[in-house]
């Protein structure tokens, strides 16, 4: 692995943000060029690379030898894999870590691995001596499709999800396909919805495509790139109109408001991945935009039976051990984080490609209709 | 206390960023009139007020009756006085019980107390659900003059002072100069050393008007208004055109480089408050900067004079138990976060008024330094 350049095959996006723009690149073993491309870009550059357990033991070899190679001293910053890491203990031990090893203006923090460091790292980043820059090399289909894309960081608060963040823009995001190939295959289906997301957002020839070639898609090869892209493209334009979420950028919560709160109500316990939540909200939110004569129930089976079709969780009797009554459901949802002056904000849609942003939603109606769906999940246990 | 408008007598400037840009008010009793300031600027918003104990039972039931009388409701948060309240738990603990508070955007924190609170709460404010709206009631001549402006907010690190935060500007700063009345001498004595800064960076006749009516400024009335208002000035000034600190803004570090290593050295503990290292720090400075015959020995004598005049510490043996050896002070220095890539950033003067940032300045020249310091400190012990 002597990459010093772009390998060839890799795509090259941009996110437009003004003096805050940055480049994407997605492709196979893009990791064994990160020096090379870091190195391009920030000459002299003191790197500290955080990276849970888990993707440490298959990948940080491999990125330190990039690093090594390009000159660029690294230091390593391992933290256990999971959600848990998304703690105010974890996100303390990384800061100072990051201190300790002395990055300052001008370093880099490299967020290497899923989501869950993406948020964390850059969330850390933000907050070292007022903000460093950090990179992102997603591992996960989840992080390369979303969360790497947009420069929301953040960690957990004891009330919810994500309570607890910056917006920190990365300086670069290295899409590494072929670290894909380890994920295992629950996590890929997982980070799936998101992918779905987009089409169901506002590409409605996107979401057929992904109807007709899932498979492809989960083999890998040039379906798989292809949907990345496709996916990057759409967040990195959405990001690029709306950076703070003062509208539009909202649309991207499609199938969350309700994920969310699922993930909640299953304690962020594994029971439910953050994706399959997802698919399951999502799922609901074209369920209830069905009940609310937003769309058909038509449109609504569409959306379930591709996501069931691909093996992800669009029925509350899906979720293993249950999400408990109604009322934590409502008050997750009251507490989280798209709540304007009690009435709720939820991503709606007249049908698949046609979302949009329902700032008045009454929460008697939320709550009928999780009713409605509770009933249905005791009615037909999994 | 009834008041429903600004007081006549407030003082009112401007900190122009854009966006971002915002009003300082400074007068007497403006603490009566913080209902009916943020009422017109935000009706309806939800209050978090952070305090830490001391100022919570001096004026906390004055700003909720202001916060009443507006129909603002409000909840209150008491943090432990002093700068141990700058720590990742006491943050952890306010950033969940904002949310606790259910601040979401267009909600306020309200920092009412001195430097800590201002740096605690507004960090706190800036990471609740990735960054909501605060404003600043400082209470201290420190933070009326200094912390309140500038959107410098943070916490303290294991490896040294305000090494973790954020950029987050107030919406507000209102400056109540009555509330000075109950601050202890000596701490309004540390604040005034940041007061003379101004005149020492880039204002000769400030320092000179200092040197003559210090004595009115300290007993109160319009000399000190006048001194607080010319030093928001200047630093709204400068802020407003380096928010970023990628240049001038770092003038406004005077004396604080020695300063921060000072109280590291004692540990945060006390010993010697910020505005008493930034004094000493100042001194310094301008002692460090004949050395290396920048300004004449009679500037750095009368930055000295006045300085001791006032009551401020000036000399390593002023400072009660000491601040060890000059390693300490060295490694203190190297980890501030004005270091770059191994040359030391120091803020040096070529007169009263004179002052500009050094980048090149070469470790064994600051080492040199302070090993005389400290050899003429164990000389003359106070
Ligand atoms: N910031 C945003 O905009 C945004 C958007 C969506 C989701 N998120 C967050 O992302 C997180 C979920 O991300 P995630 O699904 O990537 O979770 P994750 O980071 O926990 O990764 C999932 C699991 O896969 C393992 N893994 C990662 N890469 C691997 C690889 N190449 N091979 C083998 N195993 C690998 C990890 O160790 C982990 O156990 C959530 O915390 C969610 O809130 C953030
Ligand atoms: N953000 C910035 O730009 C900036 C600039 C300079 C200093 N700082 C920070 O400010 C802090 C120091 O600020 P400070 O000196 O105001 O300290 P502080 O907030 O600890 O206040 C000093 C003491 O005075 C008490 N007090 C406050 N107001 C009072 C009043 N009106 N009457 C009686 N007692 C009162 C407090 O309880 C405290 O014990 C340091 O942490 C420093 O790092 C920040």
């Amino acid at each position: 692995m002597t990459e010093t350049s772009t390998p060839t095959a890799a795509r090259r996006l941009r996110v437009d943000l003004a003096a805050r723009s940055y480049d994407i690149l997605i492709g196979p073993n893009l990791i064994d060029a990160a020096g090379a491309e870091i190195a391009a870009r920030r000459p002299g550059a003191r790197l500290a690379i955080v990276a849970d357990e888990t993707v440490a033991n298959l990948y940080l070899a491999r990125i330190e030898a990039a690093f090594a190679q390009a000159n660029l001293p690294a230091t390593a910053i391992r933290v256990a894999p999971g959600e848990g890491s998304k703690s105010f203990a974890v996100f303390e031990r990384v800061v100072e870590a990051l201190i300790d090893a002395r990055i300052e203006r001008g370093d880099l923090v490299v967020a290497l691995g899923g989501g869950v460091i993406g948020d964390l790292a850059g969330f850390a980043a933000s907050v070292v001596r007022r903000g460093v820059d950090f990179v992102q090399v997603p591992t996960t289909l989840l992080s390369q499709v979303d969360s790497s894309v947009g420069g929301k960081t953040g960690i957990n608060s004891a009330h919810g999800k994500n309570l607890v963040g910056a917006f920190h823009q990365p300086v670069l995001v290295l899409a590494d396909t072929a670290a894909l190939d380890t994920l295992p295959p629950r996590e890929f289906r997982a980070g799936y919805a998101e992918v779905a997301k987009y089409g169901l957002i506002d590409d409605a020839a996107f979401f057929a495509e992904l109807e007709s070639n899932w498979r492809e898609v989960f083999a890998g090869g040039p379906a798989r790139l292809d949907a990345i892209e496709t996916s990057c493209r759409a967040k990195a334009a959405i990001v690029g109109r709306d950076e703070r979420e003062s509208g539009e950028r909202a649309l991207l919560n499609l199938g969350h408001t309700f994920g969310h709160a699922l993930e909640k109500a299953t304690g962020f316990s594994g029971r439910l991945l953050h994706g399959e939540a997802v698919a399951l909200g999502m799922a609901q939110a074209f369920r209830f935009s069905a009940r609310l004569g937003l769309c058909a129930p038509s449109v609504a089976q569409r959306v379930e039976d591709h996501l069931a079709e691909v093996g992800l969780p669009t029925r509350l009797n899906q979720v293993a051990g249950g999400v408990g009554p109604v009322d934590g459901l409502m008050d997750a949802i009251a507490q989280d984080k798209k709540v304007a002056r009690g009435a709720l904000t939820f991503i709606l849609a007249r049908g698949v490609g046609g979302a949009f942003v329902a700032r008045d939603v009454a929460p008697d109606a939320v709550k009928a209709f999780l009713e409605a769906e509770t009933l249905e999940a005791e009615a037909a246990p999994a």
